[in-house]
C-alpha cells in the first residue's frame, strides 16, 4: 500500500524563503495568511489528506463509480464520508471570497494544497478540483444574483461543479459544438444535447451539481463565435436557496477508462433541461476560458502531484529493497545484499524525478502568487503583468509538468522492478492516473501552439520579454558571485537558446506557421526547462542565505537543494542543446511525408 | 476496435533489399528460404495473426486468466482455439532442428513472426514465446535424452514452456535465491520452494508445461555459483513420451497486474516437485543465460511490436479525425474541419514513432541474423564474432527499443486525446501491455550496466570495435556520395559521440566504476540511437538503389524511406549530443546526495 507524506517543509521554504510571500502583505488576505497561520493550515490539510484521502486512493481505483438504471452515480466506499470531511474543514473556499462564505486567503494556498490532495488521491481531488473552476468562472462572469444562488453552497462544497464542453465529435474544436440552447420566455433557456467525458458529471457526494454548460444558441453563428456557457444545476434553486426541482440533465453512462476510476467520467445527456445563461449570448468562449485556464493549472498540478507521491513511494523502495551490492564495494556487508539506493542508475532516476519535482513546486507557486496579484492588486499595470505572466506560464505548467510528471512516475514504478507492475503495490495506478493529466484540458500538443501561437505573440511579445528579463536580470545580478556561478552559467547558456528558439519563430514562423506547430513541442519543453531552471537558482539563493544564517535545523535539507540543482544544471538542463536543433530543422521534412505514406 | 496489419512489405525490403538475405544461403536452412517461400510464410502468418489474433487482444484484456480452486488456471474465452492453429500452423517450430521436427528455417524469421504475434496479441504470444527460450536452453544444454523427451512436443507446440527464476526477495539478483533441490538416489531432484512473477506458468493451452526451473541443490554455495538448473514438467513423462502422473508443482495464484491480462502471470509452488538436471551441478547460471538471451531479444521486439500496433492505429485515426484547420489554410475545406493529419505536430509525432519502428526492425533483423550465423555456421571464427556481436545488441534491442517502444505507445495514445483513455478504443491497453516489457527479463536499468560493465570490456572491447568499425566502414565508404551525405554526415556525428563516450568511460570508470553505472542509461539510449541511425543509412542505401532500378511499384514506399531518414537523423539523431554531456557529467552529484536527503 503507497504511502504519502505532503511536502509541507519544502513549501514553507518556498513561501518564506523563496518567493517571501510576507512581500506581498499589502494584497487583501495575504496579511491574514501570517506564517504561523500558513504552518497550521497546511499541517491540518497535510493531515487530512495523509491520513483520510491516501487509505482511499486505492480503494477508489478498485472500486471505481457505480451508475444505477436511474442514472443514479455512487462513488467508491468512503469517498462520501472523506467528502464530508473535507466540507467541514472548509477546504473548498479557503480562498474564495469572504462576501461568498470564503476565507479570503492567498489562491497561492489553494493550489499548494491543491498538490497536497492531487498526491493523495488524483480522483477524490477533482470533485472539489472542478467546484474551483466553477466558481472562478462564476465570479467572473455571473451577474450578482447567480453569484448569491450558487457561490456560498459551492465555496462551502455543498454543492460541486463540472465543466461541459466536449461532444463525442469535438474535443479541441468546440466551433464544431452541437448542444443547442432555445430561448423561452422566462428569459431561461432549454438546452438539449449530449456532453462526454465530463469529470464528476453525477455523483452523491454533494447535495446538488452545479453544470457549466458550452451551448449554442438556435440562430447563432456556426463556430466558437456562435457558443454560449450555460449553468445547468442538476436541482433547480428554490426561492429560499434550497435544492428543488430535478432538472432534465442525467447521467447516461460511465466511461471505462486507464485510471482515475474513482471520478465518475460521464456521458451526460441534456433532454430540455433549464439552463441560465452567464454573461452574454454568443461569448461564452470567454467565460469558458477562465475555467479551462483555471483547470489548466491545477491539471499541472496533478502531474506534479502523481510525480511526487510516485516518487516517495519509489525512494522508499529503494532503501528497503536488497538486490545485489554497490558497485563500489558492499556499502552494508553484514546485510545479505545492499538497498537498491546504493546504485548510481537508481539514484540517477530518483534524483531526477526530484529535481524536476521541487522545481516544479517552485513554479507552480510563481504562477500561483501572479494569480494572486492579478486578482487582488490595487495597481491596474501591476494586475495586468501578473496576469500575462500567469498567461504564459499555464500552458508551460500543464504540457511540462503533465508530461514529465507521467514519465516520473513510470520511472518511480520501474524502481520497484516486477513488484511495479503488480497492482497491489499501487505503483501502476499512479502511472495511469497521471496519464489523463496529458490529455484533458487541452491535449499537451494544444498547450504547445497555445504557448507558440498565442501566448508568445500577445501584445508584441509583451510576456516573453518580461519573463526573459526577469530571468536576466537575476542572472546578471548573480553571475559574478563565485557561489552562484555554477547555477547561473548553465541558466544563460539554456536562456539563449530559448531565445535563439524565439528569435527563430520569429524570422520563420510568421510567413510560414507550420514552423512554429512543428517545434512548438518541443519549444514547450524548453520553455519549462528554463523556467525550472530559474526557479532552481532561485531555490539555490535562497539556500545560501538560509545555510548562512545558521539555518535553523534545516541544513540537512538546505544541502540536499544545493545538491539537487547542481543534478539539474549537469543532467536535466543541457537538453536544450538539442531541443534548439530541432525547432530549427523546421517543418520541411515533417510536412513533405504524404499522407498515404504513415 | 483497434486493428493490426502485419508490415509484410516491409519485412521482404529488410530482408531481400537491406541485408539481401540470399547472400547466407551457404549456412544451413537458409537455402530453403527462398525469397518465394519466405513471402508465403510472412504471408500466412500475418493472415492468422491478423484475423484469429488481434480480435482476441481486447478479450484477453478485459476476461484475463482465471485460477480455479484446485489451481487449474483458464484462458481468455478463444485463446484455446487460436493456440491450437497456431500448433496447426507449426508456428512454433519454423526454426527448431529438423531432426527434432521443426523446419530448420531462419531464426530471423521466427523473429519477424515474433513481431507479428506480439503486436496482434502481446498476451498470447508470451505462451509460444517463452516456449522458445526453453527450446533453445534445452537444445544446448539438455542430454540427448532430455532432447528427446521433451523437444518435438514443444516444438510442435503440444508442450510450452516457462523460466522459473524470480522469487520474492530475489529478482536482479539470483544470488539471493532459496528454491532448494534435494539429490535423490534415483539421480532425480526433489524440489521445493516459491517462484513469483512466472509467466505462462499454468494455463489450458497446452497437454503439458516443462517448467525450468533455478534452484540450489542442498549443500552448495551460496551466491549465483550455486545454483543449477532443471526440467519440472507439470506431468512427468511416461516411458512411451506421453504426458503422466502430475508433478508437485502448482499455482498458487495469479497476478493482478497492470496489463498482459491475457497470459497468466503466477505464483508457482514447488512442493517436493520432481526435477531433472540440466547441465551439471552449479552451472545453472550458464543455461539460464541461454534463455534469457533468447528472451530479451523476445522482449525487444515485444517493445517494437506494441510500437508498431499502437503506431498504425494512431494513423488510422489521425487521418480520420476531424478536428480544426490546417495552419496553413483549410486542406479539406468542403468538410466540417480537417483531419488532424494535417498538423504538423501530430505529423511529427507519428513520423518520430514511424522512424523508429522501421529502424527498430532492421535493427532486430540484424541481430537475428548474426543469432543465425552463430548458431549454423561451419566457421568458427566467424560464428564466434556474430555470437559477440549479437551479444552487444541484445542489452540495446532490450532496453532501448522497450523504452522507446512504450514511449511510443503513449504518444501514438495521445493522438486519440480523451478517447485514448477510454478502454474500448485499445490504445491504454497498448499502454499497459508494453509497460511490462521493460521491466521483466532484467529491468532496463540492468540492460544498460549489461552494455556497459560486460559486454563493452569482454575481450578487450572487441566487438563493440567491430561494430564501430563496420560503421565507420560505411561511413567512410559513402561519404563522397553527395545523395548518402545528408545521412552519413550526422550519423558520423553521432558515432563520434558515442566513441567520445566510450572512451570516457574507459579512463573514468575503471578506477570508479560509479562513473560507468551514472551514465549507463544514457550510453544504452546513445549506443541505440548510433545503431538505429546506421539502420537509417543502410536502408536509404537499399531505397535509392531501388528507386535506381525502377522500384517495381514500390516507389512512394521508397521515398518514404528517404524522407522518415531525413526526419530522424534531423529530430532523433542529434539527441546524442546531450546525452554525451550527461554521461561526462560523471558520478559525482549523483552519489553526493545523503541516503537521508532523498
Amino acid at each position: 500500500m503507497p504511502t504519502y507524506k505532503a511536502p509541507v517543509d519544502d513549501v514553507l521554504f518556498l513561501l518564506n524563503d523563496v518567493f517571501s510571500i510576507d512581500r506581498y502583505n499589502n494584497l487583501p488576505g495575504f496579511a491574514d495568511a501570517s506564517s504561523d497561520v500558513v504552518e497550521a493550515i497546511l499541517g491540518e490539510a497535510a493531515k487530512f489528506c495523509e491520513e483520510v484521502l491516501t487509505p482511499l486512493n486505492r480503494v477508489g481505483d478498485v472500486e471505481g463509480c457505480t451508475r444505477a438504471d436511474d442514472g443514479a452515480v455512487t462513488t467508491p466506499k468512503g469517498f462520501k464520508e472523506a467528502f464530508a470531511k473535507l466540507v467541514e474543514g472548509g477546504w473548498v473556499g479557503i480562498s474564495a471570497p469572504e462576501e461568498f462564505g470564503g476565507q479570503g486567503l492567498p489562491e497561492t494556498l489553494t493550489a499548494t494544497i491543491g498538490e497536497f490532495l492531487a498526491s493523495a488521491n488524483m480522483a477524490f481531488a477533482m470533485y472539489p478540483g472542478l467546484t474551483q473552476g466553477a466558481i472562478a468562472a462564476l465570479l467572473l462572469h455571473g451577474t450578482p444574483e447567480q453569484k448569491k444562488t450558487y457561490l456560498p453552497k459551492m465555496i462551502e462544497g455543498r454543492w460541486t461543479g463540472t465543466m461541459n464542453l466536449t461532444e463525442p465529435h469535438c474535443g479541441t474544436d468546440l466551433g464544431l459544438l452541437r448542444t443547442k440552447a432555445v430561448k423561452q420566455g422566462d428569459g431561461r433557456y432549454k438546452i438539449d444535447g449530449t456532453k462526454i467525458f465530463i469529470s464528476a458529471g453525477e455523483h452523491d457526494l454533494a447535495e446538488n451539481i452545479v453544470h457549466l454548460v458550452l451551448a449554442r444558441v438556435e440562430g447563432a453563428v456556426a463556430g466558437i463565435k456562435g457558443l454560449s456557457l450555460f449553468i445547468v444545476p442538476k436541482f433547480l434553486v428554490n426561492a429560499d436557496g434550497s435544492a428543488g426541482a430535478r432538472n432534465g440533465v442525467t447521467c447516461g453512462s460511465i466511461e471505462e477508462k486507464m485510471g482515475i476510476h474513482g471520478n465518475a467520467t460521464c456521458v451526460m445527456n441534456y433532454d430540455g433541461a433549464t439552463g441560465f445563461l452567464i454573461g452574454e449570448e454568443n461569448r461564452g468562449i470567454n467565460a469558458m476560458f477562465t475555467m479551462m485556464n483555471e483547470a489548466r493549472l491545477g491539471v499541472g498540478v496533478q502531474g506534479l502531484a502523481q510525480s511526487e507521491v510516485a516518487y516517495q513511494n519509489a525512494v522508499n523502495y529503494a532503501k528497503e529493497r536488497l538486490q545485489g551490492r554497490a558497485l563500489s564495494g558492499a556499502k552494508y556487508p553484514n546485510k545479505p545484499a545492499d538497498p537498491i539506493i546504493v546504485h548510481p542508475d537508481v539514484r540517477r532516476t530518483l534524483m531526477s524525478i526530484k529535481a524536476f519535482n521541487e522545481a516544479g513546486r517552485a513554479l507552480v507557486m510563481w504562477a500561483a502568487l501572479s494569480g494572486d496579484i492579478a486578482r487582488r492588486s490595487g495597481d491596474d499595470k501591476e494586475r495586468k503583468a501578473a496576469d500575462e505572466h500567469m498567461g504564459l506560464l499555464t500552458p508551460v505548467i500543464k504540457g511540462v509538468l503533465t508530461d514529465q510528471g507521467f514519465a516520473n512516475t513510470v520511472m518511480a514504478q520501474q524502481m520497484y522492478g516486477g513488484h511495479g507492475y503488480i497492482a497491489e503495490h499501487g505503483m501502476e495506478q499512479f502511472v495511469r492516473d497521471a496519464r489523463i493529466a496529458m490529455i484533458y484540458e487541452g491535449a499537451n500538443g494544444i498547450q504547445a501552439l497555445d504557448l507558440v501561437g498565442r501566448k508568445l505573440p500577445k501584445d508584441g511579445g509583451k510576456a516573453v520579454m518580461a519573463f526573459f528579463n526577469e530571468v536576466q536580470g537575476f542572472i546578471t545580478e548573480n553571475a559574478k558571485d563565485a557561489d552562484m556561478k555554477p547555477f547561473v552559467d548553465p541558466l544563460n547558456k539554456a536562456l539563449a537558446d530559448l531565445q535563439g528558439a524565439t528569435m527563430w519563430f520569429m524570422q520563420n514562423a510568421l510567413g510560414r506557421p507550420d514552423n512554429a506547430g512543428a517545434g512548438a513541442t518541443d519549444y514547450m519543453h524548453m520553455f519549462g526547462l528554463v523556467a525550472l531552471g530559474y526557479m532552481w537558482c532561485r531555490m539555490v539563493k535562497a539556500a545560501r542565505a538560509k545555510l548562512k544564517a545558521g539555518a535553523n535545523g534545516a541544513t540537512d535539507r538546505m544541502n540536499a537543494k544545493l545538491i539537487t540543482a547542481r543534478f539539474f544544471m549537469e543532467r536535466m538542463l543541457p537538453e536544450t542543446g538539442a531541443q534548439l536543433a530541432r525547432i530549427k530543422s523546421g517543418a520541411d521534412v515533417v510536412m513533405e511525408l504524404p499522407d498515404a505514406a504513415f
